[in-house]
C-alpha cells in the first residue's frame, strides 16, 4: 500500500482462540480493534495482552491490540470485519453489525461450519443480511495455539474479487502466517464444514487399530468425496486438494487436540453419541455436519460412502466395525470417476 | 471374468518386499508364480509360505504362491509380468524377459523411481525395450509389510487402456486390498518420483520442531507443486490429489519408517548427505530425485521452491534452516495459479 492509503482498521468480532489470534496477527501490520462479550477477557487483552481463557498464560498478543466490550464502537470504526464469532451467533451478530457498518466495509469469515436449520454457508448469510458488503472467508489448517505460538502456517483467503483479496490478504500477512488467496468461496466453505466428518471416520478407524495405509487411504478417498460434492455445489476441485481441504483434513485427522478425530476414537469404543458430547466442552461439527452432508448427498444425487457410514454410526445405531465393513465391499472403481468409495 | 476363460498366470519379477506381498496376493485370487534370484528365498516361499528376509517370520505368504529361480521358465508361462525389480535393474530384467515373453502380455511395475542417467519412467523403459506390451504401474500408499499383514490399504493401477486395466485390477484385488484404476500413467509414475522429495522436506522440518500446521501446509504445498510439475509433463492434477500422490506423500511423511523422512531428519541434525545414506541399508529415492526434479523444473521453466530448497540443502551445501527460511520469504499468492511456494 502506498503511503498516501489510510490503513484500514481491522475489527475482529468474537473473543474464541481463533478469533484472538488472528486479531492479535492483525495488530501486528496495522490498528486492529477486537470486540468481545467478556470484560475480564477485554481486560486480560487490553492490560496483558493475554487471553488467558483461551490461550493459555503463555501466549503473549501483540501489545498494539485493543479490546472493547462495546458493540457499537467496534462496528462504527471497521473499514474490515471479521467475523470470529461461533456459527450459531453468526447471523445475530450481522444483524446488529447491519445497523452500524459503513457501506461496503468487506467481511472475513473465520467459522468452518454451516448455519444450523437452513444449511447455509457464512458467507451466503453476510449476502443475505448485509448485502453489498464483499464476503470472504479465511481457512485453512490453523491450530490456534500452534499459530499464536509462531509456529509457521497456511491458509487461503477465498473471496469473489481477486484484487480485494490480495489486498486484504496483506492484513493477515506475517512472517510465519502465510495467506494464500482464491476466488472459491464456496468450495473454502465447504471444505471446512466437510472435512470434519471425514476426521471422524479416520477417528474411528484409530479404534479398530487401522495401519497407516488405510488412513492414508480414507485420507485419500475422503478429499475425493469432498471434492465430489464440492464440485456439484460449484466449488472447484483444487480447493479440495488445497489448504483447506486436505491440509485441514490432514491436521484434523492426525493432531491429538482435534475434537472430531475423539469423536471418532469414542464411538469406536462403543460410547453413545450423546454421551460423548456430554463429556466435551465444546461440540464436534462434525456430528452435526454428517446428517447435514447426507441431505447435500441426496439433493446432488452422489453416493458418498464415507459420509454415509459416519451418518450411519452416530445417528442410525450402526458400529465403527459395520461402517468400515461397508466400505469394504464397495468395489473400487476409477479413481477421479468412479462413483463410490 | 466368465467360467470359459483361462485364468491369466500372473508372473511376478523381483523378491524384494513389495513383489513378494503383491505376489502373495495375486497368489490368493489365481496362478501366480514369482522369480527370485536368490536359491534360499525361493526355498522359503515354496517351502514355508515365508520371504523371511524381506518381511520376517511373521507374515505368511498365500500357500499357493510358488517361487523359482528358473528366468526362463518365469518369463516363458507368464500371462501378465508384475515388475518387482528396483529401477537401477530394471531395463536389464526387460531386455532378458524380450526374448521369452509372449506377445502382447501386459507388464505392471511397482516401481517409483526413474532410471538414474536417462531419467526415463518404468513404462517407458518398457514400451522402448518391450514394444507392442501394455505397460502399466500399480502404486499407492502400500507400506509392504502393513498390507502383507492384512491391514486395508488402497493402490491405483494405471494403463492407458481402461478396459484392460479394470480386468488386471482384478487380479490384485482382495477384500483389503482396493485397486482402483486410472488412464494417467505418467501422473501416477511421476508422483511416485516426486513425493520422496518432498518427503525429505518435511523431514527436515520435523527437525526443526515444526508445528502440525507447519507439517500440513508443506503437504499440501507440495501436492501443489508436483501437480504443476506433472501438469506440464502431461500428467492429470486429480493423480496428484489421489492415492499416488497425496496418499503416498501422506505415508511417507508421517511413517516412522520412511526413509526420505529419516533423511531429512538427519539433514536437520547437521549430518553431511554421504554420511546419511552410508548410514542406510537402503537408498532412499529422494535423494537422488531432488536433482531429478531441479533438471525438470528447468526444463519446464516451472518455479518449485520446495525441491529446489531440498536440492540446495542435499547438493549444494545449504542448512535446512536456510531451506525453511528460503520457503517463508517467497510471498504466497493465488493459491492454485501462484507461481512459488
Amino acid at each position: 500500500m502506498s503511503a498516501a492509503t489510510r490503513e484500514p482498521k481491522v475489527v475482529v468480532l468474537g473473543g474464541g482462540s481463533w478469533g484472538t489470534t488472528v486479531a492479535s496477527i492483525c495488530a501486528r501490520r496495522g490498528p486492529t480493534l477486537q470486540w468481545v462479550r467478556s470484560t475480564a477477557t477485554a481486560n486480560d487483552i487490553n492490560n496483558n495482552h493475554r487471553n488467558t481463557r483461551y490461550l493459555g498464560h503463555d501466549v503473549v498478543l501483540s501489545d498494539t491490540l485493543r479490546a472493547t466490550t462495546d458493540f457499537a464502537e467496534a462496528a462504527g470504526c471497521a473499514d474490515v470485519v471479521v467475523m470470529g464469532v461461533p456459527s450459531h451467533g453468526f447471523r445475530q451478530v450481522l444483524t446488529e453489525l447491519a445497523a452500524e457498518l459503513r457501506p461496503w466495509v468487506p467481511v472475513v469469515s473465520l467459522v468452518k461450519g454451516l448455519e444450523q436449520g437452513t444449511n447455509m454457508r457464512m458467507t451466503q448469510i453476510v449476502e443475505e443480511v448485509l448485502p453489498g458488503h464483499p464476503a470472504g472467508i479465511l481457512a485453512g489448517p490453523n491450530i490456534a495455539r500452534e499459530v499464536a505460538e509462531g509456529y509457521a502456517a497456511a491458509a487461503v483467503l477465498a473471496m469473489p474479487d481477486q484484487h480485494l483479496a490480495a489486498r486484504l490478504a496483506q492484513l493477515f500477512r506475517t512472517r510465519r502466517f502465510r495467506v494464500y488467496t482464491t476466488d472459491d468461496v464456496l468450495g473454502v466453505e465447504m471444505a471446512g464444514a466437510l472435512k470434519n466428518v471425514y476426521a471422524i471416520a479416520v477417528g474411528m478407524g484409530y479404534s479398530l487399530g487401522i495401519g497407516e495405509n488405510t488412513r492414508a487411504m480414507v485420507m485419500a478417498r475422503s478429499v475425493r468425496e469432498m471434492s465430489k460434492l464440492g464440485e456439484a455445489m460449484g466449488g472447484q476441485r483444487d480447493t479440495f486438494a488445497g489448504l483447506a481441504g486436505m491440509g485441514d483434513l490432514i491436521v484434523t485427522c492426525t493432531s491429538q487436540r482435534s475434537r472430531n478425530r475423539y469423536v471418532g476414537e469414542q464411538l469406536g469404543a462403543g460410547k453413545p453419541i450423546d454421551e460423548i458430547i456430554a463429556s466435551m466442552n465444546q461440540v464436534a461439527e462434525g456430528v452435526r455436519a454428517a446428517s447435514v452432508v447426507m441431505e447435500f448427498a441426496d439433493k446432488y444425487g452422489l453416493s458418498m460412502p464415507i459420509a454415509r457410514e459416519v451418518d450411519a454410526v452416530i445417528n442410525h445405531g450402526s458400529t465403527v466395525e459395520q461402517a468400515y465393513r461397508g466400505l469394504m465391499v464397495e468395489a473400487p472403481g476409477h479413481e477421479v470417476h468412479g462413483p463410490g468409495f
